[in-house]
């Protein structure tokens, strides 16, 4: 039987969304809004999570504003602090937690995405990791040239491309390729140092990269996508993935066949964390939880939630009635972006029967995340049988406003976490890899260089 | 008369570089050559910047390795941090001091560049500046799927076209857009955000741009090229000019010839300063200034000179006689970037009759920009000869090694510039604009509000 001190520990990392993951988040008293975007709001939250011992901050991202523009800029914080800036900005108030940011792979260059998380990597000393992720909103197109947005497929493949790229850029200084002897005037040595010549369907590289090799040989790469396309290439390339389910079987079903697909890739079930978005509303009786969580959704203005839902599922549904069931809606193999998003949220609705108006207030809280709402003890059961059933190997925690619903969690659901034997009282290494327990990955150039 | 309170005052600018701007900055016993890439480093040399009532420090940046870059990696120091990265992380660590970095228009994305800089800028609370150069390196064009280089010329017009972009995103937010009344319920007014729908010869870019107007309402603009278009790109756009001059006849000829140029563009003097770059070797005697001078210099690998040197003037002088004369050259009309230096460089070697070898050991030091050698009295005489004769609005400081190089320098150059009455005492605003006398900008989507 397993003792508290070598059970097997969950993985966790502190969602960063706007001022909070509900959508009226900004709203609730006790939201520090016009926070927003100022450094003390996001030290507050680093410094937190880390006082609580998490894995990871982590910040998701779009490259544009919303759909349905007007709803989104009248009723809800559209507006969001580039991720790279910001994780660099709090690497600096930070001593051991990793620092995880989204960065899209269809908008962007390889080389720059491989130099900023090499910068991050080595000014946090270890801690950096790259949410690569494609982009799924035609909205997004628009900002950078292109009409029309890239084929759900297309964009895997770029993706795979880009990543392998980012990875060989990664690697093109070996680790003991920097010298810096004063006395003979040698700083390192060509020989270790590899230009890629990558030449693709997608992109065109030379490097070698003008950053050397980092702290964690390479920053974890994470992604997010859950449809087929985004499991193989997680399965390929992922280290991290970040999920979202509402139901056990649901997480279970993802969680072996995603791990079911790694021997393929030559990689082992460790090699793999994955992480479901949880939405924690926390009381200290299951009364005052399910007040509080009422008190959020009051907060929701009606024309918020129909968009937002209308965007997750691709249709506009102003002109249905809000007491009246959904209209009939193809499953996900037609759209062409935010494909399990989609298929989740439809799953839902048609497993439960639910209306428009009760689609919105289950979807609104946490973009279809799940949300628990209870005390310490009984959100803590839940994460607990997630993760000793074989769900997932930890959460991604989504406090509902911010910084308050994260210093909650911190103050009372981890000791409880804790007290379980389920999650770290203190920090074993000191780079975001070795809170993962992910091993430093070979150099492409050096096979035998394994740490 | 004017006293030393009412006089009009220096603006400095501390210059990173590596370890040091000498070429053999990393050899120096005092460098912290170790530091590279770690916060330890940049914290100390931002926090020293600050001591010295800076106005602000600056990042260079090119997207790749050096040419000729077997050299370069075995006897320089050709990795760098990624500035937003490094700035964003001083931001933290910082609280007054401007953050002013290096991003290329030649191969970057304006929507990234915009919310990057929109990001700093909030997080810093109005500290951050943006130097927008041409990327004037054949090899970088390799890392970002391109064979050749673009022209010189076309360069301009797309960096014109980009900064024009990037103010259009930075304007796309009016100041009083975001409202936040938790009791309404009404987060921002949708009439005071705008679409810039930009449709140009380079850029198609629709907006608006996800970060709402910055606490400067637009980062500050830097400039950093000195050739006829990068003159008339600095006259129309920047307000800041970094240029490189090895005599104060050139550096007035330059500071007469853009100041002329601004009215063109409806723009005053005072709307643009010019930084020419100084290397200063301090001794507490002119003899220990000089021993130190020498000292570096020593360092200096032969063929790192002369690699350098080949690289400034687009020629391979490695089988001409180090103690003959340069080759015959073509002056700059036909060099694709680089041409203010190229040109600097030339002039200098013709102006004093150099061989190759004394050419060496002139530009190794400071890459082409001014080194003044001596006593702290003698660098604040020639400081204050250029400021009061017209030849500048103030320098960007180059230490040849760090970060001991500038502490040095605020040790004992500034408290005489101070002394003098040429350098502020304490800083008298918080943000870049104030701190370079620089107005707040109007934006084009509100033309009435200037603040």
């Amino acid at each position: 039987m397993s003792t508290p001190s070598n059970k097997k520990k969950l993985h966790l990392g502190a969602f960063i969304f706007g001022v909070g993951h509900h959508v009226a988040a900004w709203r609730y008293p006790h939201t520090d809004t016009l926070g927003l975007l100022t450094l003390d709001f996001y030290r507050k939250f680093a410094q937190t999570a880390e006082r609580g011992k998490f894995d990871m901050v982590f910040i998701e991202d779009i490259p544009t504003l919303p759909e349905r523009l007007e709803t989104a800029i009248r009723y809800t914080v559209p507006v969001r602090a580039e991720p790279l800036t910001l994780l660099s900005a709090l690497a600096s108030v930070t001593r051991k937690i990793g620092l995880v940011g989204t960065v899209s792979t269809t908008y962007s260059e390889p080389f720059h995405v491989a130099r900023k998380f090499a910068s991050l990597d080595h000014l946090s000393g270890g801690r950096a990791g790259w949410n690569a992720v494609t982009t799924s909103m035609e909205i997004a197109a628009q900002n950078f040239g292109r009409d029309h947005h890239l084929e759900h497929s297309v964009r895997y493949e770029r993706a795979k491309e880009f990543v392998d790229v980012v990875t060989g850029l990664w690697d093109s200084w070996e680790e003991s390729a920097v010298i810096a002897d004063k006395t003979t005037g040698i700083f390192a040595d060509p020989s270790k140092v590899h230009a890629i010549q990558h030449e693709g369907a997608h992109f065109s590289v030379h490097g070698p990269l003008n950053v050397n090799r980092t702290p964690q040989g390479r920053p974890v790469i994470v992604q997010a996508g859950s449809s087929e396309a985004g499991q193989d290439f997680a399965a390929q390339t992922a280290e991290a993935v970040f999920t979202a389910w509402q139901t056990k079987e649901e997480a279970k079903a993802f969680y072996n066949s995603l791990k079911s697909k790694l021997p393929t890739y030559g990689r082992t079930s460790d090699d793999l964390k994955i992480l479901p978005g949880i939405l924690p509303i926390i009381g200290r009786t299951e009364e005052e939880a399910r007040e509080k969580e009422a008190e959020f959704q009051e907060l929701v203005h009606p024309a918020v939630g129909l968009s937002m839902v209308s965007n997750m599922l691709r249709v506009d549904l102003s002109s249905y009635p809000l007491d009246g069931p959904l209209p009939d809606l193809p499953d996900s193999t037609d759209i062409n972006g935010g494909k399990s998003r989609y298929q989740l949220i439809l799953d839902m609705a048609r497993r439960e029967n639910l209306t428009i108006r009760q689609l919105i207030a289950r979807v609104t809280g946490a973009r279809g995340h799940r949300t628990i709402a209870g005390t310490a003890a009984t959100i803590a059961d839940q994460l607990e049988d997630w993760f000793t059933d074989g769900a997932c190997d930890g959460f991604n925690i989504m406090p509902p406003y911010l910084p308050g619903g994260l210093e909650e969690f911190v103050d009372l659901v981890i000791p409880e976490l804790q007290r379980r034997g389920l999650f770290r009282t203190e920090y074993s290494g000191s780079t975001l890899r070795e809170h993962l327990g992910l091993a430093k990955p070979a150099n492409r150039f050096n096979k035998l260089a394994i740490h």
